[in-house]
């Protein structure tokens, strides 16, 4: 009898850069062959809260391709040069049994306004998507799945009234209305009926329109996003902070980000770029308190791989109105620095569930851009909202 | 009858390139010449404390050597490019009436080991300096003086048993023993003595030792220090925070300073250098948590004058290890940066006169490398405090 | 009787800041104001050359729009802190001067296919022109004028056939066809038909026509261009012969501009960035010796006035295919760079035309981001080309 | 019968970095397991000579501890991230095979001042080296042995007259004294005496005393050195020729050197760090034609392992004086940079050596930081007198 408890994560974009970044880092450690840095839930105060410990956790989820995470883990280290072709090889066999959780279902994506004839109905990949978790469960005897979003960007998509109530919008789901539906929001709304918590770390739609979050209300769901902060942006949000310490004024802040990987090959594309440059610049001036020119280049740069590099320069005023200016540049690996973030929030996502709280995890906003139902974007303020949670439940 | 309240502030260093600023900068606010950016009790919520106004500050105090403001103001306009030499001839009458406050006391400054014969006994000096301020204080009916150091950096004296006791402080002054008895103690002893609420900005010893502590605890004295939070260390205490909000393992942090001004020349002497060093490094460690390697060069370059060009590289890990960079340059104008923090504290500080808050100040650990009785050096937290202070007298 | 020869300088956009900026130095150097730093045609050997002195210089030409040089230059001191107001004061008078030769001429700028209907014939523009450049010779006996080009950036225009030849532009000209005819041809045809060299610092077209350099031939004229080479393409083409001396593979070369002058206004208009961009990416792979991903951003940032910043991030391969990387941050002030070049130009063209010289001047290819007739980019070759023209002169 | 010629390297340091990945990336080359980027002997023009494939070399050479060098590339790679275990790996068989020609000479290092009473005597030592040397020739039935100087940086040593002449020289080996006999000398004596071409690759002193180039002279010996010019100088002679082109004052020049490896470790003992900086100056004010304030840091970070990065900020001065600043940051590894340039040289070295030249091989200047017997410090100038030694030779 097996009386141990069980998580499964289902990913959407299982074989991702993030994903498989993810996967490897959780095996290392469990197997000793990487330490757990990088993960705030294994640092005091968070690891001395109750949560699931990594080797309680399963993998599964679904991808557009089909794929081996022992190849993608491969390619990366290869391309990447974060983790070894070594360590790779070492967990190949745990890799190959993960595979069997990952479905290839291509069918999940599409672009409103360019659908394919014979692309399903939406209520039957409903049924497919729901299925395959179904089985997820069951195959391991798992007490709870939570889905995390990690899918490439979609194309932006205005909001409208039909989003804003739920029988609007499965009245959409009905009638197969794909240029209205997204695939983030197919997927947030399988998550939420099947009681999953659910996690968007992309700055797609996913749980954002009105409908999802009502659903989630009626059936005490608890969900969180969008957009992880794993780079330039949680530096502008660590660093604005003291520019109003000081009462300097910041006049520019311009930021130009180079990457390599999926990710900037696809924000080359102007149209889907434009959810990650919105998040981008609003959350400075409502730090600073009043607006600003601050202008963002993200330049896709196939050499540099996945290691994103990013330069801001700051201009800013003084004492008797003089200019001065600080930069930065920043080389940091994207998955490397998001991987621990989807693992930290999973396990907290656990202990919430666990806890039976419900609705939207905003001591989670410290990880986000666009943080749900949270106006602070400073870094430090989110972080020690995400600290009085944890003494809070240290104290029960 | 003249019923308006006025402040005296007595600068020690009265003709440095921070005082010049800190006057030439008042003026202009107060002339509406220039913006108050740079002020942080001109912004919300400070701004809201009834404090005294620009215009109800008075100004005097000693400097080794025999100037004018309006020479010093023009040099560094022409030096630094920082307020235009246009500003400087339209206050020219007002600096003018300043100087007649200020005194050259080159007496005021010594080197333990390094004695004249004739140098004036330490009771003398104590005399000196107590009828320069109670006659400034009776020229200007002011209300109150408060003591600004701002002197050069002095030689590393080790503290001894003498330092510990009040006492055994004042018989080293009686026996005249200059090798015990630094400058900035003379003259923090002075300001206590007078009842006046003492600043040190310096890295310098002033108000650290325990005998000078006890003295203001048993008059009500108010104090606080030290070494002015302006640059570098400003930076590395508001970025390190997000090191620890990620889990992110600072292995190394290098920092290269270059300065062309005064300070920069006298640090160039290893030994003045040390109390510096010393603050800069153990900042970074008390914020991580952990030993890291955080080697410091500060190196005097003239052509930069008071621009001080800082330079950062860290190198750290992330998740499965990998290591990271991120490294900054800091382009500022020390005096720019330093004087509105004056001009913040001293407003602070009559208030707190006004309010009978007596002993540290440590509100004002936002302001300092090495805050007197406060363990935290996270730019954030330290700027909490102060927002406490505040709403805790706003709600009064 | 005057017996000193005097050479006149016409100026295209003689109120824009690089205008200025040259005129204001040329009188602070004769005036002992300002030391001779920037000139290349100060230091050894080009010194050594016979060339026209400052003093025998004489400003004029015409402008968009009506200004006075001594309301723009103290504009340019307060907006860009590189010369003092003070200086600019001193100059006053002999600003004055120089305004009463330089003539507001809005219609000598037009945009093809965007044309008033009023707007005066080509011919009757040329008259006009023409007539103001006589005078300005007559005026001040001057034994030559050279035209300098340094108007904003024009719309991007595709070559014709009718650019080819001669015959077939002046029929443009006759026909007053302002959609196949670019201000910048205009003034260039004026220019070699009075016989004045001609020297093109800006991107737009000019001299660049077939037509005109065959009536340049004809003529027996001088002429140079296009696009000064000042900032970030002066550091590329510096850069960039390093890797090839060591064989190393450049694989990316990233550049983000960022400006908030004129220029960068314009520039923010796509269209007329093309010129610029296209100029930027051919040097590198020229030096280089083959294609390599070279992206540049160019952003308007107000509040840098004219101090364009530029970030290089250089990704590239060394021995065992290993990716390393440097990047680069040059905060140059665009009018301080690029004037000292004009003046350095108008000297050397002046000693060409004395000693009859005729044709494109390649000696002067350093100064150039696209050197008429030359290959090279080089650098360092480029400036060995007229080191070398020098040292031909020097031993005659 | 093997007719194919065959040319030995004797590398001292043979089990350093520099030389471990040298060895590595020879053999992956011939293996075509890596291209040939960062070897100038690949590209044109100079690979049009006749020179020696990487497959005639034979590694062979002494070091002061005994290691093999499949554990030493294995460690770098797992240290440095530079090549890949797996490479390590596929070339184990070959590295084993050179492990033979490598032997333990701890007694071939000492210090001045600092000698063991047991230490053996010069002559031994001469006679043990050269008795290695000429076994390895036999063994491999090489053509030629060029010997390469790897070594850790030496102790500086000033120069007296006993290293004039030859004769005093050897009166100094005679006589044991190895106060004023430094490893890198007897190293250098010995390949002259046995006819090998000597390079010095460090900036430790080898055959840079006069006594030891007379016997080069006499024996119609080959040498060159000193200290390969790798990172931050690389870069410094690469730039600077740009502020002479255009006449900008360099005010200050400050270099930040941060580096990890052993190189590092024995920089930190200030008196072998002296030699280095001492390089370092030079060569930027002779470029410039004027002395400037030039500060060199050289600090160990032991993260940063062989990855050297190098910061350095110039202040300059352009027209009407104002000052401009740029400043770069270089982050290359410092064996991948090195190694390269010693398999060039070699093969530069042996071609040189067939035909029949003699002396210092100044054409290899641009391969070092202080070039022997070449005041030209501009890399541009000294790589074009490589070409024009290639290109004559290609006309021949």
């Amino acid at each position: 009898m097996n009386t141990v408890k069980k998580t499964g994560i289902w990913l959407i974009g299982a074989y991702g850069d993030i994903a498989t970044t993810l996967i490897v880092g959780k095996l290392a450690i469990q197997n000793k062959l990487a330490s757990d840095t990088g993960l705030i839930t294994a640092a005091p105060p968070l690891n001395q809260l109750n949560l699931v410990a990594p080797e309680q956790l399963v993998f599964g989820g679904h991808d557009i391709s089909d794929k081996t995470l022992y190849t993608q883990a491969e390619e990366i280290s290869q391309r990447s040069r974060t983790f070894s072709t070594v360590l790779v090889q070492k967990l190949q066999p745990q890799l190959a049994e993960i595979d069997a959780n990952i479905h290839a279902l291509p069918e999940l994506s599409w672009e409103p306004g360019n659908i394919d004839e014979d692309h399903p109905h939406l209520q039957s990949l409903i049924q497919r998507l729901s299925h395959h978790i179904n089985a997820f469960i069951d195959k391991h005897s798992l007490d709870r799945v939570i889905m995390v979003n990690l899918a490439s960007a979609e194309a932006y998509l205005e909001m409208s009234d039909a989003h804003r109530q739920l029988d609007t919008f499965e009245q959409l789901l009905k009638t197969d209305n794909k240029d209205q539906v997204l695939p983030s929001m197919l997927c947030a709304y399988v998550a939420l009926q099947l009681h999953c918590p659910y996690i968007n770390f992309t700055p797609n739609t996913g749980v954002s329109i009105d409908a999802l979050q009502k659903l989630a209300t009626d059936q005490g769901g608890l969900y969180y996003g969008n957009d992880g902060k794993t780079g330039e942006t949680l530096l502008k949000t660590a660093l604005a902070p003291m520019f109003v310490a000081r009462n300097l004024r910041v006049m520019s802040w311009e930021g130009t980000n180079l990457l390599g990987n999926n990710d900037g090959y696809i924000l080359n594309d102007e149209d889907k770029c434009k959810n990650k440059i919105n998040n981008k610049g609003a959350s400075l001036s409502s730090i600073l308190g009043y607006p600003l020119h601050a202008g963002i280049n993200i330049n896709y740069v196939p050499s540099l791989g996945d290691w994103k590099t990013a330069w801001d320069l700051i201009h800013f005023q003084g004492f008797l109105d003089v200019p001065m200016t600080m930069q930065f540049t920043w080389q940091g690996c994207d998955s490397i620095l998001a991987a621990p973030l989807i693992l930290d929030m999973v396990r907290l996502a656990d202990f919430a569930a666990c806890h039976e709280e419900t609705g939207p995890m905003t001591h989670l906003a410290c990880f986000f851009k666009t943080p749900i139902d949270i106006e602070e974007h400073s870094l430090h303020k989110q972080f020690e909202m995400l600290l009085h949670y944890t003494y809070q439940h240290l104290n029960e």
